[in-house]
């Protein structure tokens, strides 16, 4: 067996794509559970570009890792000035973590036209920079990332190779190869790293980008001509078109092949759990198609092909969902018909009978008639199945609510939402003003409920949707609305149809509300007492 | 040059796609937009599903196309009927399409699993499928789509080459090799597309899924093997994964490689706009790293990759982003965009100086900072121009408007919507009830409007799509609302954006309302004295 070393550099790359931005609370949070991944090395962060990645190399120490070592990233020191009087050199020495990444130039277009030094310059800062780091006296191990690398090696392979051969002669442990504008063909991939494997004896890593969305099949093809370490970051977050993306290289490896050795043993089925923390941690919605991890990655909308998977698994599955902590989703669709609904009631753990099924079966006819559509809306679907299983538990009424949006005199508009809802024995009448009308019916919805349902706070809605159903009637169409919810472990999508935006919004919104108190009341439970209250007035 | 033929399913398997849905309207239209960009076939529908697809291959006749060949899809006859006998075989001929594209199983498994029948009647059913279809009196191209066969090849390979010689003998066109569940790996590709040339000498094609985040890279495996045809969808939407992203695959094919063929002359310049006026018709949001054509693809964030760009544009971009008529962000101040601009202008007839250029472009970068797209809003964008260059007619000034909608003791709510109008001298003050806020706004501007500008009475609101832009702030987002509406002769989007769905609506309406009035006063013109009495308050 081959060991892979994986080097996460969610934390500094990653950071470097639009919209993310980790607090040191985050990274520290990250890291532990990168670790318990079974993952190598996580590189932190770049000591001197701020106070916060200082902070993090000091405070990561305490959290008492228990396989990963952490890397602290920098540039090779500045040209005509000593390592050991660079303060880059010194931030990078001083953040005293185990592994040290130092990055320089291997194209020779950079080092002249960039950094604006000779090509001899060049190869003396990066033979300077890592002598002056392996000899730190914590004893790190030095990581050099060949920034440029494939580009470098297109043109003038001859230096390419020189500024590796630079930095392996100066005592780094490795010589990692970086497709840097991610624009590298899988066939150049596999020859420069012959190349590099000739020129220099140091084990090799690879570090793809993914801007010619072939970032995993580079990173494929440089493990199978002998690249032992893979620098990428979770769920390919990064800049442009991001890193490679670690959970596909993984679960790749891992399944794909035979003879590599990664992570910890037991540690895949976790990789769905670990991007979906990492997205949460980074503020960013899942991707749903994402390869192995994304919540569609296993969901089937065809009739064809539930009939299919129902018979033989494999059938429309190129892994067993469960190998990376993933699971399998049958979509309720127009595409579909009762094989799709048996295997979602089985799902849910619904148990049916066939008039329950058949109740159910022509309930969704019904309403996909009306437009309704359930492939993502599942808490819909759920919610419904209860209603005709009479298991649904009403947690409030609606006795009325009121919009209204008005402008005036080129002013902005002013928009003001009134809910009256019962709730148990109580009646909670209720006011808000919201940057639009689904906002302030949320908000008069959420003062309405807040007493009695404080873990309403937890939730989210963090989608909204909405769908002409029959386009050709213009604004006298049916709509639809999907929105998605999410609390802390979990996303649910609701819909609702109506011919009134208005009205659908307030359908979905119920029904994410509602399915959010359910689920709180199935695994731990409000106070009986609110149950109780509530209950009175199930159906 | 070898040409390579590109197929495209975005109409049939990408709408298999999660939360994908297209109307009759939004296929048309695609398949239009398609032709221009020069793909060469365009894969409509399942013509036995559904009467949506059944009046596609109706409809999609009078479009004129004046490059691509429209393609209908089904399966291979069922088992036990001869193909003449069977509706899907006679819903597939009866279609009329240039290109008929029939799939079949190539895994034993399947054909004994799923069909239930023996490999030898497999085998007849693909025969005999393909021999009726190219018999069809249109005089039809049969693709025969080859079902899993990958995986059967790599099971048995023997009867996975001889389900491709039945239907090579029996007078398909093109076997098209299809990785069905996604997660076959570049090197066996390779063999596989071997294998198979070696056994027919049909040209072959490529189908594959993303399931292992390599189909860009499967693709390129199975050309450079030799096979002339990619069939997969624009931005990769398809079920679970997606289909192979046509985006990375054009732009790789055209840009990285020498020697192939395709789209038409100058077209790939198009690539970024038809990837996002299909993300508009499918209701879905961009996905910003996306290879190519992604908001990000080429926005940088990096303090020295930004100093890097400055001073050599190649060093941290693979490709120059106006290839694929793309544009790199950098800063407010960047001026790449201003070629698409001047295109534009050019394409609406509008005269335009550099001063105006300058206006227009910032004017567009401020509103698409605001949340704006302009790719499915070509009027609005063109009102945008005019009110730059001062040629743009107030017909109407909004003094008020206000909308209700109540719902009262479990009724069905109520909607009202005044509008106070300027128009010239007079000033209209209506109201209407309305399905919905919009129609009662549409309803009380009608009211307002009719008197004074009869002729839009021809006018229709055919689509109205709704988007959130920031979806994390879940419903205070801004959201982003389309209306394409159509008289007699043409069809037009124009777009609003706001925090408020109402006024976000209000803006697009008032746009489409303005587009038609405009239109009119050129090609036929009001009487003088209405254009003089609204003329007064141009700006």
């Amino acid at each position: 067996m081959t060991r892979i070393r994986i080097y996460d550099t969610t934390l500094r790359d990653g950071s470097q794509g639009e919209g993310v931005n980790f607090s040191l609370q985050d990274k520290l949070l990250i890291t532990a559970r990168l670790d318990e991944l079974g993952i190598d090395t996580i590189e932190g962060g770049y000591p001197l570009s701020n106070p916060k990645d200082e902070a993090y190399f000091r405070e990561v120490r305490d959290l008492d890792l228990s396989h990963a070592r952490v890397a602290a990233f920098g540039m090779t020191r500045r040209r005509d000035v000593a390592a050991e009087d660079d303060p880059g050199m010194n931030a990078l020495a001083g953040a005293r973590s185990p592994v040290i990444t130092v990055v320089g130039k291997s194209w020779d277009l950079h080092a002249r036209e960039i950094l604006g030094v000779s090509l001899e310059e060049n190869l003396r800062m990066i033979a300077d920079s890592v002598a002056f780091l392996a000899a730190a006296p914590h004893g790190p191990e030095v990581v050099y990332d060949a920034e440029h690398f494939f580009d470098g090696y297109k043109r003038n392979p001859e230096y390419a190779l020189k500024t590796i051969q630079a930095a392996a002669s100066s005592g780094a442990s490795w010589i990692v190869l970086c497709d840097t504008n991610g624009g590298t063909l899988p066939e150049q991939i596999a020859e420069a790293v012959d190349a590099a494997r000739a020129a220099v004896s140091v084990p090799l890593g690879i570090h793809p980008h993914n801007d010619g969305e072939l970032a995993v099949a580079n990173t494929l093809a440089a493990v199978r001509r002998g690249a032992t370490q893979v620098q990428g970051t979770i769920n390919g977050i990064g800049e442009r078109c991001g890193n490679v993306d670690l959970c596909s290289v993984i679960a790749n490896l891992a399944l794909k092949y035979e003879g590599y050795d990664l992570l910890r043993d037991g540690s895949l089925v976790h990789l769905t759990e670990v991007s979906r923390y990492v997205y949460e941690l980074a503020n960013l919605n899942f991707r749903n198609g994402q390869p192995f991890v994304g919540p569609s990655a296993f969901a089937h909308k065809g009739g064809m092909h539930v009939h299919g998977i129902r018979k033989v698994a494999s059938s429309y599955e190129h892994i067993d969902p469960g190998l990376v902590g993933n699971e399998r989703r049958v979509l309720v669709s127009e595409l579909s018909g009762r094989s799709n609904i048996a295997e979602k009631l089985a799902e849910h753990g619904l148990e049916h009978d066939s008039a329950l099924m058949s109740r159910v079966l022509s309930r969704v006819q019904d309403l996909e008639n009306e437009g309704y559509q359930f492939e993502a809306a599942e808490a819909s679907f759920v919610l419904l199945v209860e209603k005709e299983a009479n298991r649904y538990r009403n947690w409030f009424e609606r006795l009325h609510y009121h919009v209204s949006v008005e402008a005036r005199d080129g002013g902005p508009p002013i928009t003001e939402a009134t809910v009256k809802l019962r709730i148990g024995e109580a009646v909670e009448h209720t006011v808000s003003e919201g940057d639009g009308p689904v906002n302030a019916l949320d908000g008069a919805l959420r003062k309405a409920l807040d007493p009695h349902f404080p873990r309403l706070r937890e939730m989210n809605l963090v989608d909204y949707k909405v769908r002409v159903i029959n386009a050709r009637a213009g604004t006298a169409a049916r709509v639809r609305v999907v929105i998605e919810s999410r609390d802390r472990d979990s996303v649910w999508g609701t819909v609702g149809v109506s011919e009134n935006v208005i009205e659908a919004s307030w359908l979905a919104l119920v029904d994410a509300f509602d399915h959010k108190l359910s689920k709180d009341a199935r695994t731990e439970g409000y106070s009986a007492a609110k149950v109780v209250a509530s209950a009175t007035s199930s159906s």
